[in-house]
């Protein structure tokens, strides 16, 4: 079976050690947000295709979920005791060996595609992990500051900020002008099943969705389309989507979100994504027009739950 | 008492420690040698200035010499798993800050002796350090390999082959159209005495020397330029200094060192350098015509025996 997924950073990737755990001979091509990435020291730092390739390769800290196992901070100290800032990035040594080949491939004119298959070629995570686009697409978040209103990285408001200074708007920069990576559009097309993680509906999934042909990719491939809810009695399960949620406007709900990300209509392809939907038991009653909806546990507490969460999205799926 | 010293890295650095501890007060500026630069990793890397800044600023790796203390060795672990080259670096974590420092200050177009400056306002090694150069001068080495003759970087010479493949020519690449850095030839003109500590005479006082303009300052500075001889009965006292001297078909003695460096001649300046030539007991009756040479033990095993090292350089010059 031919599956695709789009994803973030822990919630995406812990999904998917479920759905190899589910279907280890599946073919997975996971399409990876990189609207997160950051140029910090002149390293470039692809946090969310780390994590996806760290978890499925091995390589992840369990107790973080980012970064790597057994890491130290080393660098990161004495670019600190030099005055060099910022400080607010986890950047551990063992994950900046990654930064340091990322940034000379990229230098040397390899495009992130290329330079991603390199990386994996050490950790063999076991999916085909695509960048959503070789150009830069950078999340930046408005916020009122002391000096005004501002745009800011999404990492300094995610990090440094906590996501408590309000986000008035979240933009894509570059995105409109962007491409998709070779090969993402294909592993839409040619899917038997797209699956949604619980990744962040505005930064992680919809930083992807902003990226042209992407959109409508989703509503005209011929695979159904789960997606499986971040949101859980409305508060996300991890993480701050909340915030981001409520600078564009959507409620902090399992169907609010559903129905930010639209219904599939075959008949006449649009702007809608979802054939189905999977909430939280805690979520049961959810209604999304033209979505089907189904609810189930969703907490990935261990790889046994999360399977049975993937499990229960390809029967969404009917696949 | 103005004291400027020529400086390559680890024997430099010690002597340079014992110049502070004789002269607690004076003004000393340190003219580093940059041509054992290189660029791995894409991290400018200056072993001899860093060694300089580390020894005098109490940042360095008292067992090695060279680095820092208290060291790992993290990042170089990874990029060696990433399948990323060379190994034969000595690359470690804290070290590593430091270039990646430089790396940004360099690209954004700070000059190394502004860089170096920068970095210095940590280390705070009490002492004015001056690269050779702001211009890249990089030593070559030219050695026989099985695909022929190849002129090969010197740190790879150094560590890799561990200098045990002949050197059939050692080249300062870039000397020629380089020009010594800011502050350079005044720290020679307005010296009260010019020291040239027992550093590598080829690779190290060499590829100062073969900035254009620094031999013709010291061959006109009104200040003495005394030198410590850094061969001890016919042996380096630390390094592979004979490989470089046999490279340039000078012999491994106090005598000839100091004969390849040449005897100032106030009355018409020329082409040498050394007024005054300390060597060890070992050599006593060393001769060399135009220079005065003085016996006496050289080995640093110690700051106090440094210290009296660098006295009797001072006696000798008069100052």
């Amino acid at each position: 079976m031919k599956i695709t997924a789009l994803a973030g950073g822990i919630g995406g990737a812990r999904f998917l050690v479920g759905v190899q755990a589910a279907l280890p001979d599946a073919d997975i091509t996971v399409i990876g947000n990189t609207g997160d990435d950051i140029t910090l020291h002149g390293l470039r730092i692809c946090p969310d295709l780390d994590t996806v390739m760290y978890t499925l390769g091995g390589g992840i800290s369990p107790e973080r979920g980012w970064g790597r196992h057994d890491e130290t901070f080393t660098v990161a100290a004495e670019l600190a005791a030099y005055g060099v800032g910022p400080t607010w990035f986890g950047l551990g040594d063992r994950d900046l060996a990654t930064h340091l080949v990322r940034t000379r491939m990229l230098a040397a004119g390899y495009p992130l595609t290329e330079v991603t298959a390199a990386l994996c070629q050490r950790w063999k995570p076991g999916i085909r992990l695509l960048p959503m686009s070789d150009e830069r697409v950078e999340t930046h978040v408005v916020v009122e500051t002391d000096e005004g209103r501002r745009a800011i990285h999404f990492q300094e408001w995610w990090l440094r900020m906590r996501a408590a200074t309000p986000a008035l708007e979240i933009i894509s920069v570059g995105a409109e002008a962007a491409q998709p990576a070779p090969g993402v559009l294909d592993a839409l097309t040619d899917a038997d099943v797209v699956l949604l993680p619980p990744s962040n509906p505005v930064v992680s999934i919809g930083s992807i969705l902003a990226v042209p042909g992407v959109r409508a990719a989703l509503a005209r491939t011929p695979a159904p389309v789960v997606g499986v809810s971040p949101i859980i009695g409305g508060a996300p399960v991890r993480g701050m989507a909340d915030a981001c949620l409520t600078a564009i406007g959507v409620a902090t709900s399992a169907g609010a979100v559903a129905t930010h990300y639209g219904a599939r209509r075959r008949a006449a392809p649009g702007d809608g994504i979802l054939d189905g939907w999977l909430v939280d038991t805690a979520d049961t009653g959810t209604e999304v027009p033209g979505v089907t909806v189904k609810a189930r546990p969703l907490l990935m507490t261990d790889v046994a739950a999360t399977v049975e969460i993937v499990r229960a999205a390809l029967e969404l799926a009917g696949v």
